[in-house]
């Protein structure tokens, strides 16, 4: 035997960003790559003296010095954070061990039933990135529909939301509400949380930035007030205000979900069983006892029918039911966009306008947000049943609900960003008289995304007709707002191609 | 409206080898990133001027402009070569349709039963890298034994053999031979060739190199000879010498299969379907008309048990059948490696031990060869049946065997490979008196590699015992021999941990 394999290697920082897919960039004529018959793609196992745990990576091989030279061990953006060491640090390389929860992947592929503890090793494993996306996509696919029953749907809601923190907030009745998605403008949260909270119940809303769609509501609410808050800020505003409306990315709620989602978008896949899991478990860990699921349905909405929706509910009431939850599911009318903004400014404007009983304000979205208001409040033991839509309603016009939604503001801390909408703008215009007979949901979304919204925050889409308005000839069926010119030709282009409104007789 | 988008970048080759995934890296500050509303794992569309149809890639977000600039388009290497114009050209990015046989991975995945048009239309679009990994992934969970008939593995089988070229020999009888893998040492081919192609069969055996294994037939006979042959000079030497043995990647036969397994290997998916339309469609394509399946089966074999070798025996019938070949399987005997050399030089000595009719030849390599030609042979319709082991053993045994090999090897040109045996050497003695219960193929085929096989051609391991043979404490059971120091190191310590070898009384 010689003095040993020599196998450290200095480490470096490549600045890529490979978005939840830790990346180690090896140079071809590194002797670790020769010698281990490593190959690109092979999952290697990065360790460092001194660094945190293991970094689990995927192999890609560079042929340029200036990327990663020979005795150097490159790491991906996210990689080299989580292993915590400097540049120039040791570290070595190994195979990766497949992870172990894998064979129970192969067990469910093969078409058998998983228990809990195999759901809760393999979101262990996926939490720990030992997964590479090919695997995470394989469980997916393994766990549609037709290959998990609702027992599995149960141990993987639990798994998953035993995957990262969990939020005891020592109060009775924490109150939540969760919509599907899919619906541009449908910002009833700004409205349910502050009518609810202004009757005292507790709302610890925290919800998402917009992925695939023009908005988030955390990115209309930051037009508003700041929604990137300190876990122990966030608490003390929920503890004085009884609600908040704040970004959910601070804590680690569930962190499985996210990393499940970077595969679930690009491949399109939004199994129920999935779905059901993400949400609940969520929920679950951010410590809610009290939960209003919004599923619109409509035919360019997530759920298209009506068996669809049906299905749907009683999947989230079984879970629900079984996780402890008070879940209350309301299938609502999902045929067109709530509200008229879409994109961050525009919406916050409409969600103004609602709170502060303003004549123009959106009829539809005040309805809806006063018909979900009314349901959470009835979870109150003291309200009676029935009775929730008329104290939404006085609370709302009694300009409550604004107080409320003021201080909820002060208390996050007001924003800087500005609430013009983008100054480029043109309107597409109806081709002929007629009624509104259709909105396509996702056109619309996709034009106020080119138009640049969530990022450009006054860019997006302002709807002045609505399904059913009559329309004369030359009229504008809305306005596109962007502050790039790029952004502003691309949206105005996508929207002469498909206007994404239907016109009826 | 303005001017119209700027949406140009220049072209940069970026020296990342992403194994036959394209990756597009584009910079933070890119306008286009920022505008299009991209987000990293996005799969793009690039095209350029005067470049071939447009390649699909991912994205990755680059932060160094040392690898990509914000004016630039980032490709790997594979898309770089793929799109096929030079660095600085402009070109253009757009959000990539998703490709539309993903409806119909998406109706497999609910369960649907697929027919040859969906085969077609997905093994099209994968091989024009319209497939994102995770994509393939999802099909090829899709497809597992579970969720394909019979049938459906009729259509892939179709369907991958159309996705490349398709071979016509023009001669009545195309003979070629394939194992399933998973047994070391198991050099049976070029034996099998020369023998048949000695009596004047037509046996056009092209091969693949290692992936996981330790040394695939074109490794081994790299030793001896040239094996990678420009299509027209392959043609020309199976003409006159009637047989081959050379490496398969040259011709462009059933493409699609190369893509998949750059999926099913890290993923270990390995379902029969999979297995028969790969092997199947790839024989298909080199234009052969009649073949030899064998499927090896033992506790560390591919195939573990009789059952799961008739069902795949049966499946490759049907399958074979239905798309006119005249197919034959035989099950052997799995339980150890073949022959006593692991890696390639040392089972190219085998080889040619048992063609020079060696006394220290491997006896079961011997018999194994002898035993598969028989059957090929028999093809011949003027072989009388049960004459064909007679016939391989008189060819082998009067020389005529070694005289073609020799010839075959001095057509496709010899090699300049030397044939020594790696420098460093150390044996793994038994550590009681016993004889050998059991080997233990993987881990000798990892120790192999560790080793530095198939790269550095002498590495690997010699065995001295096999199943049965007595053995004294201290005796060698086998030898590993390597060329580099930290080779050498790694793979005694993997022997130590694990020699591969269980002893009995």
């Amino acid at each position: 035997m010689n003095e040993g394999p020599k196998h450290t290697l200095k480490l470096r920082r490549v600045a890529i960003d490979t978005y939840k897919e830790n990346v180690a960039y090896l140079h071809r004529d590194c002797h670790l790559y020769r010698s281990e018959g490593f190959q690109a793609l092979a999952k290697v196992e990065v360790s460092g003296e001194g660094g945190r745990r293991p970094v689990l990576a995927v192999l890609n091989v560079v042929d340029d010095d200036s990327i990663t030279r020979p005795e150097q061990l490159g790491l991906s953006e996210d990689a080299f954070a989580q292993l915590g060491l400097p540049e120039g640090a040791a570290a070595t390389l190994a195979h990766a061990r497949p992870p172990a929860s894998l064979q129970a992947v192969h067990r469910k592929i093969a078409g058998e039933r998983l228990d809990y503890p195999d759901y809760e090793a393999i979101t262990r494993d996926i939490v720990e990135h030992r997964y590479a996306k090919i695997e995470m996509a394989a469980f997916l696919v393994a766990c549609t529909e037709a290959g998990m029953e609702r027992d599995e749907v149960l141990h993987l809601t639990r798994a998953m939301a035993a995957s990262g923190e969990q939020l005891n907030w020592g109060e009775p009745l924490v109150a939540d509400k969760h919509c599907i998605g899919g619906i541009p403008g449908n910002r009833t949260s700004m409205l349910v949380v502050p009518i609810v909270a202004a009757h005292g119940m507790f709302i610890p809303k925290t919800s998402s930035r917009a992925i695939t769609s023009p908005a988030g509501t955390a990115d209309t609410m930051e037009v508003l007030a700041q929604v990137e808050l300190p876990p122990h800020r966030l608490n003390d505003i929920v503890r004085r205000q009884r609600g908040c409306l704040a970004w959910g990315g601070t804590a680690r709620l569930a962190p499985v979900d996210d990393i499940l989602i970077s595969v679930e978008r690009p491949l399109s896949m939004d199994s129920p069983g999935q779905l059901v899991a993400s949400i609940l478990a969520k929920k679950l860990a951010a410590g809610a006892t009290h939960l209003l699921i919004d599923i619109p349905m409509g035919p360019t909405a997530k759920v298209r029918n009506q068996l669809d929706a049906l299905r749907l509910r009683k999947l989230f009431e079984f879970v629900g039911d079984r996780v402890g939850l008070h879940l209350e599911v309301v299938i609502t009318d999902g045929h067109q966009p709530i509200g008229r903004g879409i994109g961050p400014v525009l919406e916050a404007r409409d969600v103004m306008q609602v709170l502060e009983n303003d004549p123009e304000q959106p009829r539809d979205l005040r309805e809806k947000a006063l018909q979900l208001a009314s349901r959470i409040l009835e979870f109150d033991p003291d309200v009676r049943g029935g009775q929730g839509y008329t104290l939404a309603r006085d609370i709302l016009e009694s300009g409550r609900a604004l107080e409320k939604m003021r201080a909820i503001i002060e208390a996050q801390g007001t924003s800087d960003v500005s609430r013009e909408v983008g100054h480029l703008c043109d309107t597409i215009n109806a081709e002929r008289d007629g009624s509104v007979a259709g909105i396509d949901n996702q056109q619309m979304a996709r034009i106020a995304r080119l138009a640049g919204a969530p990022m450009d925050k006054g860019a997006g889409v302002d709807l002045y007709r609505k399904i059913g308005d009559k329309i004369s000839r030359g009229e504008p069926l809305y306005a596109i707002h962007a502050e790039f010119d790029a952004d502003f030709a691309f949206a105005c282009e996508a929207a002469k191609q498909n206007s994404g409104f239907r016109l009826g007789p």
